[in-house]
Formats: structure tokens, sequence, C-alpha cells
């Protein structure tokens, strides 16, 4: 029967898997072995219960160094009635962890005795004297560590599917254990397949794709406890994919088939797994990812029932890694024996409207904050091939199937990727994006701070910070009236909210060319001509708003303007639409033209400013930021940035 | 200068350390390594910033298997008014991520086209047809993943200090990367010492000590990023100890000296360390691990200013795993490059005063659990020798100096060890011990619930109860006048509590003697006897109740036994108090005598009940107690354990 990319909801995806395991018998634990004590067993999971063997202590021992003696013997001791007791029969010297003399029931501190000689006279070696004296009676056992005190044998010590951290491995060998039963790691294949991958390493041509699924996916198993098996690259040629298949079943418990898993035309995953045994799913309502596969084949060489299930992992390196994370992080902790991992929650305001496709179950990536007392939770880029989506998220926000987007301002929950111990060390900035931000966040960094930057252009970073949804926004909106930045939009768009403007850096703006701008731009005025493409920022970006004045002033239609609509939202990715061909210029920074390689015409000189409400001025997390702008380091760090000058760093446009 | 076990306060031995370590510039990253991208880096540490030397994708991507077009040509199209472009000249057909070609800018998926041949029939193969036929216009870059689109080159991708994820990798990789930076693994020296340290594996004898303190240290170090090495065991000879230290000066960058780090006779760590180099501190006021040590070496054959921080490490060994706690993971993370670890933390009550020395900082092990809505934490065994404390701990509740105690029913912070997210799995058992609990809890682990359970006697565990402590309480609290177990109690001391009560297990109670029972014991008469040395249970516990009931029917004065003031809390610890020979007999079941291979003289038959607040009827953690109570394989288990009767377990006594 085949199944050809029909999507079916993730837990009847979830129950066939099940089912198949079941069926095979491998709805278990896969194995276990038995392993020596030592350090790499950290993260391994124990496989039976550890019931102690020995007691810990295994016999009476002294807690304290001194004198080991019958309690019943100091009787009556007080400080004007002290008694004395021969060393040899009524008192022993013994340090601590020696075994206590049959005959002893209690330990006196070195310290609390007096250690005589014959004459009554302190002693010369305090540890063999001839007699101590005692001012204080001691209850029985007193400095005693009685048998059995940590660990009595025969107890439970650890439980069966407990996964070892380094104070077990100490219980374990205390109470007798020499090797532990641990379970076995799962075996995983991963297959990278495409004739457009090409090996880290490898000089890329366009077209070219760098397999690096394969390292996250093998990353991913180690760190959930499995052992990876990396194979190499096979092409798109269904014979050479089966072949490999086949090799990998031989090996392995699971295999990890990417990509191939769509319907495209050099898609074989389907096909290949439908020759060597049963397709059971092609296709699972969920988003990024949904052209997962999930198959059981025979094991070559094994019995008829021997089978191996095999996955089809989708190929955009978003939908691979969720995928490794929503199906086979659970097989992992199932054949480990240990539960599946659970992630810790968080409750947070969602910061913008979200869509999503009503049948699906969407995965949605968000970061997270916590901005005067609230958490919110602002969603990255959805695209499945934006793997820095998952680089930069704090966690994930389920939307379940059969919801079709969440409003602004709803609370969420969100899976934590993070501990929540780190969203009070995070400063959000959301507003116009300058490559000054990538600097200050590494500086914070190694402050122990996060700098979270969503780039929304300056005005939405306003809109941001009238929201409480930010701590920070950097803008360089252009007054056309006045010629000044900022003020008027702070007043505009923030009438109710006391905030410093604090100016941040000064930086050249221009248009960003091809190298020796083959095209001959050498102005706004050029953006008319019909062999020219622009690519503009978006609206309400400070870029697109210098652009539309000086239009205006120079009484430009911007409908004349071929690429007026094409938006893109950083400097950079204006320079990358130029540098690709998309484009033959953009408005932009010189930073940006030049770390492409390309050209710039410089037209006009603007301040970019921060905006930071005054109720964050004295926050813990805000004040790195000033000591910064203050730093020479970090403003050499920015003058260095083409076309940047820092002359002006630190002073306050609007104050508090 | 000699500083002989003189405790300064903790952030005094912090500054010390940091001032040490500054001055021999060791205050910092300690080195740099490149290596290749392999799924071995997660959890190592970027030594630099990663900025992107390739955008992703690098070229204009297709985003669907469709056709390459070029928007404008399908302007227009319309259900009713069809377009229709020529493959080859006007259309080109692309797979996911293949080049968009240079004059197309958009995609129309290949399901959203009808594939023509020259007659305008369906072609017969779709990705090759003469024509396509589009029904609806597209706007440019629709289906395409611009250039840049995940990353523009120049861009941070990842700040340095950034602890590797698998994700992380995979952008590191997709940036044109192929090595990357990271900070150099600290070398740490673990040196064990004594010789009364036997290595694992070892039979022991009375006086050894099995020596795992330098597996847990060295399973601490490789978790926290630095690489162990673990040295043999040096006998208590100055000399031989001071040549191993200087050894591992020259091999690593840490050395933790275990132990001999206090002021006893065979504490050699500090005279070591003062004839190597400088002792810096001796004593910090900590508890548990007050003897730290702390100094800078000379490196061996190195110039005189290249030096080795050397901590003592105290030889207990909770002392011992939280000096790496507190000492050595800080080092780690400075060292490594990367932020301390942060423990989440929870507030909870405290169920039990504590008291405390007023001048130390005091570690108390807590286990958490989620009780009728709170979250309440559970002092463990306080001893520095229990390592089963560190095991089962969740967390730690961290008394500053200065403070004497905290009383029950106070709010306290924990630092947890484990996530949040397990309290609400955890069971809460507090009150008289049974074996069975043991069993209990391993079959409730297979369900991922944690049973803790807290041995504190019956009527302890009515009085938890009350105070709304526990989910459940073991007690067998026989009524003299009655012969009936726990009614009346339950009623006297829960009046206002509706609970049910639960029978769990009938066991046989009798007196645990030593093998061959020499001392001829037959019964309770014999407990006066001179010769008979008795260990009890502790008030409270069932028991005792017992004991006393039948002392008192046979006229038998408690005042007459030797060793009725002698208490154990469980029924293990009063065999292993026959077993070593610290008493001749006591009260318990026979399992206890079995398991430690002791004779067992019957008396009586007793009921162990459950006893459960109605309202955790309901509660998702309490039903699988009551499934299991019906599940054949824990009633065998359970029934094999000698002594034990399962007949009436899951009888209701008292119903909710």
């Amino acid at each position: 029967m085949s199944v050809y990319l029909h999507d079916i909801p993730m837990t009847e995806a979830q129950r066939r898997i099940r089912e198949a395991l079941q069926e095979a018998g491998l709805w278990q634990v896969l194995g276990i072995e038995t392993l020596p004590l030592s350090e790499a067993l950290v993260g391994r999971v124990t496989a039976e219960p550890v019931w102690a063997r020995l007691s810990s202590p295994h016999y009476h021992s002294a807690a304290m160094d001194g004198f080991a003696l019958r309690a019943e013997d100091t009787d009556g001791a007080m400080p004007t009635a002290p008694v004395t007791l021969l060393v040899g029969s009524h008192a022993a010297y013994v340090d601590t962890g020696d075994v206590l003399p049959e005959w002893a029931n209690a330990v006196v501190p070195i310290e609390n005795v007096e250690a005589l000689d014959q004459n009554g006279r302190p002693a010369d070696d305090p540890r063999h004297p001839y007699m101590i004296r005692l001012r204080a009676a001691l209850p029985p056992w007193t400095h005693v560590r009685p048998m059995g005190e940590d660990i009595v044998a025969t107890q439970l010590v650890l439980p069966a599917g407990h996964v070892l951290r380094p104070v077990d491995l100490g219980a374990i060998a205390a109470c007798g254990y020499t090797d532990i039963a641990v379970t076995r790691k799962p075996r995983v294949a991963i297959l990278p397949t495409g004739d457009e991958l090409v090996p880290i390493g490898t000089p890329v041509k366009p077209g070219d794709i760098i397999e690096f699924n394969s390292l996250v996916l093998a990353a991913q198993v180690a760190s959930w406890g499995g052992e990876p098996i990396r194979y190499p690259i096979t092409p798109d040629d269904e014979n050479l994919i089966l072949e490999r298949v086949r090799e990998a079943a031989q090996e392995s418990d699971l295999i990890l088939l990417n990509a191939g898993s769509s319907a495209g035309s050099e898609d074989y995953s389907a096909r290949v797994i439908e020759r060597l045994g049963e397709l059971i799913f092609h296709g699972v309502a969920v988003r990024p990812g949904h052209p997962v596969i999930f198959g059981m084949i025979g094991r070559p060489g094994e019995s008829a029932g021997a089978k191996v299930p095999i996955l089809g992992v989708p190929g955009y390196p978003v939908s691979a890694a969720l995928t490794g994370e929503i199906f086979v992080e659970p097989l992992i902790a199932l054949w480990t024996g240990r539960p599946a991992t659970q992630p810790e929650e968080v409750e947070a305001v969602l910061t913008r409207k979200i869509t999503s496709p009503a049948g699906d179950e969407d995965y949605v990536r968000v970061v997270i904050g916590e901005v005067g007392g609230r958490t919110v939770a602002a969603p990255l880029a959805r695209g499945a091939g934006v793997i820095t989506s998952l680089v930069r998220a704090d966690g994930i926000l389920v939307i379940p199937s059969g919801i079709q987007g969440i409003e602004a301002g709803e609370k969420v929950r969100v899976r934590l990727y993070t501990s929540s111990r780190v969203l009070n060390r995070t400063i959000f900035a959301i507003g116009s994006h300058d490559m000054s931000l990538d600097l200050l966040a590494q500086f914070l960094a190694e402050r122990g701070l996060r700098l979270v930057s969503a780039n929304v252009g300056s005005l939405g970073g306003l809109i941001a910070l009238r929201r409480g949804e930010a701590h920070l926004a950097g803008s360089h909106l252009l007054d056309p009236e006045t010629g000044v930045y900022n003020l008027r939009y702070v007043r505009q768009y923030l009438p109710n909210e006391a905030v410093m403007i604090v100016r941040w850096v000064g930086r050249e703006q221009g248009l960003i060319v091809r190298p020796g701008n083959p095209k001959g731009i050498k102005g706004l005025e050029d953006l008319v001509r019909s062999d020219v493409m622009f690519v503009n920022r978006q609206r309400g970006a400070g870029t697109r708003v210098l652009l539309d004045y000086h239009l205006g002033r120079l009484g430009i239609n911007s409908e004349a303007i071929r690429g007026y609509q094409q938006e893109e939202y950083t400097h950079l990715a204006v320079a990358a639409a130029v540098a690709s061909g998309r484009a033959d210029c953009g408005l932009g920074v010189t930073a940006a033209a030049k770390a492409l390689g390309l050209d710039f015409v410089p037209l006009f000189q603007e301040a970019y400013d921060l905006i930071i409400p005054c109720k964050y001025l004295e926050d813990e997390r805000i004040k790195p930021v000033f000591d910064l702008m203050h730093e020479p380091r970090f403003r050499q760090a920015v003058a260095q940035l083409p076309g940047y000058d820092v002359g002006q760093m630190g002073i306050v446009v609007q104050g508090c």
C-alpha cells in the first residue's frame, strides 16, 4: 500500500509508530550492558534497581579525630569533677574514619580532652598520652557514624530508569558495586542524500547546499543518549540510496534518511522504504516538518521478524532539527529507559499576531524576556530554512491544530529550550537594526547578559516601547521639518511614557551599488531610470523615511522607481540583494556595503539613537549598556565599522 | 605564613581565590583550540564571536518544486483568464533548493500549474512540459528563499562564551565554517590520599573506606566541561603526597587533593602545599565542608611565575561533592569562558525545624514536592558522610551565616538540582518505613512517578498529614484496647481530615537476633537480662508502640532493658545494629533480619496500612498507587519479602 504524502495528525502518527514498534518487539529498552563505574557513565540510565550490597559505613566508624571510649565511663564528668581514663584499657586514639574498637561506643574529640602523662602533666604527644581527662559526660554513640548510617545493605539506592549523575556513582560504589547495569545506547544511522549536498568545508558554488543536517541530527542523538553513525552523502539515485539504507539497517536501531522525504522528482525515500519494507505514514500535520515519513524495514541477515524503524526526515534544517526533537528524542528515551524530556514551560504574552494553518500543529520559535515585570514572547522567522531561528529561540510555542492564529497580547505557554533563569538576564531591543547592535550583543554577553534584538524598523520599535514589549529601541527617524532625529516621533508615539533619547552612533547613509558601480548611479535621481532596479527597506524603517523625505524634496515619485515595493528588513539584506544581482542599488549604511564587498555612494549623515524608557534606567540589565557607551574598547570596535562615528555616543538628547 | 584551620567566611575565600588567580594571570579563559565541527563539540564554549563568512542561502533558491518564472509575466492571470508561459524561455522546472535562474524572480509550485504539451493537452511528464498555464498572478519573490534569508555574511551568528548546542553546529556550518575556535578544557588532577582508602572493587574489611570521591569529583569535572585526570590512591606519607602533587602540577590546571585537609595526625595537605608554594586559606565557614584548603604552588620546570592552584578537598563524600559545586564549578566556568551555572530556585515551605551553627553558611539537602498546592521542602540527613542525602536531594537550601535555624512552616528558597517539572510527579510519603515502600518506589518510577519517603514513624506520619505535608503515610499503630490498627489514632490525630485507611501489608514482627541466636533470646522477657543489649525504634514508631504494649501486658519495666534508649529510625537500621554487635536484639520485621543474614524470633503479626487523605484520591499521582495494589506483578514482588502477607492488600479499612 502506498501512502503518498497524506498528512495525518500528530497523535495518529505517534500511535502508528507505537503500534509498529510494539509489533516488532521494539517498544521497550533495547538492551542492557554492564560497565565498570567511571565518570563516563554520567547521563547513562540504570537498567535495574540498585539494591545496596554493602552498608555504608560497613562498620562503626569514628566521626572525629579523638579518643574512643565507653560512654558509661564518662558518667558524672563535669567541669568541677573531671573523669580520667587510662589510654589502652579505657580509651584509644582514633582518626576520623577509623574502626571503633569493639568495646567502645563513643568518641571524644581530641580538642575536648586534656592529654596527660603519668605525672598528670600535659603529654608530649597529645595523641599518645598516658591518660585523658574529660570534664563533660558523653551520651552513647556520640561522634560515631554507626554502620549503615548512610546506606543499609539491601535498601533501594537507585531505581531503574534513573539518569546517572556524579553523586549517584559515588553512592553505587559506596554500597558495594564495581560495575553497573545500564541500558544500551541506541545506534542511530544518519544518511544524508541529495545531489545538491556538499560536505562541510567544500567551497560552494550557487546551488550547492552545505550538508549540516547530519551534523545537527548526530549531535542531537548523542546529547539524548544515543550513538550516532553518520554516513557520507549519497547522491539522488534510488538504488544507491536503497543500498545505503540496507547497509544501515544491519548496524543500527533507527535510520534517519535525510532528505528526499517530500514528493518531488528526486524524493526517493518513500519508494526505498516501500521496496525494503512497509511505509507506515508519509506526512504529518506539523509545521515545519510535515513531509516526515515513517516505515519499518527488514533487518538483512536476520529472521523475517527482525525490523528496523526508519524515519524520512525533511530536508529544511529547521524541519530536520524539529523532527529530531519530536520523533527521535522520545524513541531514544524509550529505548534507554528514561522518561522523555519534559521541557520547562513559562507563560508569556505574545508580542505579535501570528497566523497558522488550521490543520497543522505549528511549532513557532520565540525569544522570551522579562520586560517591565511581564514575560513576553516574540516570534522569530517562521521559515523552515531559517536555522538561526532555532539558534536564537528560547523556546517553542506549539499552536495546536484547529487554531488559526493567536493575537498580539494573548497569553501563550512556551516550552523552554533554556532555563527560565536566563530570562531576567535578557535585554529586549526591538526597533531599527544596526550592525553596532551585534557588537553590543557580544560585549554584553561577556557581562553575562543577552541582547535579543528584533528588527522591525524605527517606528515599530517606538510602538513596541509603547506596548511595554522592549527595554530599548534603536531609532533613526528624521523629522523632515526640523532636521532633528527621533525627538518628534518619540513625542508623537510615546506621549505618556517618560523616555531617554541617547545618541548611539552617527552613520553614513548612501546607495549600496555593485562593485565598480556598473550602472553609474550617483544619487536618488538615478532611481527612476528604467535600467535601475532598486531594493527598499520596509515601511516604518528610518532608512525608508529618509528615502521618502529626500524623494519628496527632489520631487521624485516613488511609483517611478522599479523595486520600490521590494522590501528588506535589514541593511545587510539590502546589500545582499545588490550583491546577488536582484537589485542594482538600495539605500543603506556603508558598513553593509563594505561587508559584502560592494561599492557605496555616500549621500547623507544620519543619527541613530537609543530610546530607553526612564523606568529601565536603574535596571541591572540596562546599566551595562550605558557603561559600554563610555568604554574605550567598545567605542573603538564600533568606530572601526566603516562609515561609523562614535563622537556623540552617550550624549543625552532627551533626559529623564 | 601558616594558616592553620582557621575558618574564613565564604565571600572572603572567594575573594582570596580571585586575587591569587588574578596575580597568577589565571583569572581568564585558559586557552583556545580550533577544532573541526563535529557532534562532540556540544557543550564546548565558543572562544570567539562567530561572524558569518557566507550567507545562507548563499544564492537565491527555489523554495518549492515547481517552475521558476518572472512574476511580471503572470500579471493579470485569473481563473477565467489564464496566462500561458513557454518552458525554456519563460519558465524552467526547479526542485526545492535549486538555484533560481538569473532571469527569474518567483516560483510557482508544480501543483498550481497545468503542464501542457504543444497541443495544449496534459504533458506526459509534468516536469518537462512544452508550456505551463497559470490561473493566478504571482507577486515577485513568491516561493523564493532570497540569498541571506537565514544568515547574511558578516552578521553575528553566535557570541563568544556560548555553550554549543546541536543547532548551533548547523548554523556555524551554514555560514561557512569548517572549524570552530572553542575554549580549552581545563585539566583537573584528582589525587585521592589516605591509608584507609581502597579502590572500588576491593573486598572490604572493617576500617577500609571505598575510594569513590575521586570518581564523583571526576564525573563532576567532566560534566562541567573540564578534563579530569584521576590519580591512584596515595598513602598517608607526606613525601609521597608531595611527589604526587608535584607530578600533577606539571600536567594540570587545578589540583584537587582529597583528603588530608583537616587537622588530624595524618592530614598532610596543608603542609605539602606550604612546602610547594603558598597556603592561602585553610578552613571556610561552610557546612558541610569547612576544612577546605586553597593554595598556589609552582609549576615545576616552568618560570618562577607559573603557578597552579590547588584545593584541599575534605574527605567526607558530601563535603567533597559540595566543595566541587561551590569551588570547582565556578573555576571551570571562568576558565572555559561560560557563565557559571545558575540553578533554578523555588520557594518552599520547610516541613521540619532545622538548626544551624551561627557562623557557618549551611548547605542543607532537601527533597521537594507539591502537596495540596503548596511546595514543601523536607530536610534530609545532615551528616557529611551521608552521600545518599545528595543522591536523594532535589535541591539545596543555603542557610546564610548568622542565622541559627529556620522554623517549620517558614518559607525558604531552594536551589534546585532537578527541574521544577518533576515536582508534580512526586509523591511525598512521610511516616513509618516499610521495605515494601522501596518496591513501590521502583514500580512507581516505571510509571514516571517518584516516591519520596521520609521515615519519621507512624505517629510522625499522621502529624505530617495533619500539617498537609504528605500525600500518604504508612502506619502500623496498634490500639491496645481494641487490638485494631490505626483507626483510633487516625480519629485522634486527624479529627478534621477525611482520610482513607487502606490495608497495605501484613507482616511478622519479632526479635531480630544474631545468627544462631547465641544469647538464646526467646521473647520480650529476655530483654531484661543483664547480658542482653537491646536496640529500640524511635518514639512514635509503630514498632515502638507494639513493644510498649506488650511490655505493659507482661509487666516489664522498660527501664530494666539495656539499650531501650538506643533509637534507630528504620527496621534495617535495627538489623544493622544487631549485625554489627552493637546490640543483641531488636524488635522488627522478618525481612530486615533476612536481608542482613540474621535470625528472627517471630512474636506477633501486625497490620501496616496506608493513610491517604480523601482529597488526594483523585490525584493523578495517587491513582497508580491504588492500581499497583491490584497488579499481580507488584503483589508478588511484595509477597516475596520474607514474612510479608499481601492477602489483604487494597482492602479499605475506612473509606471516604
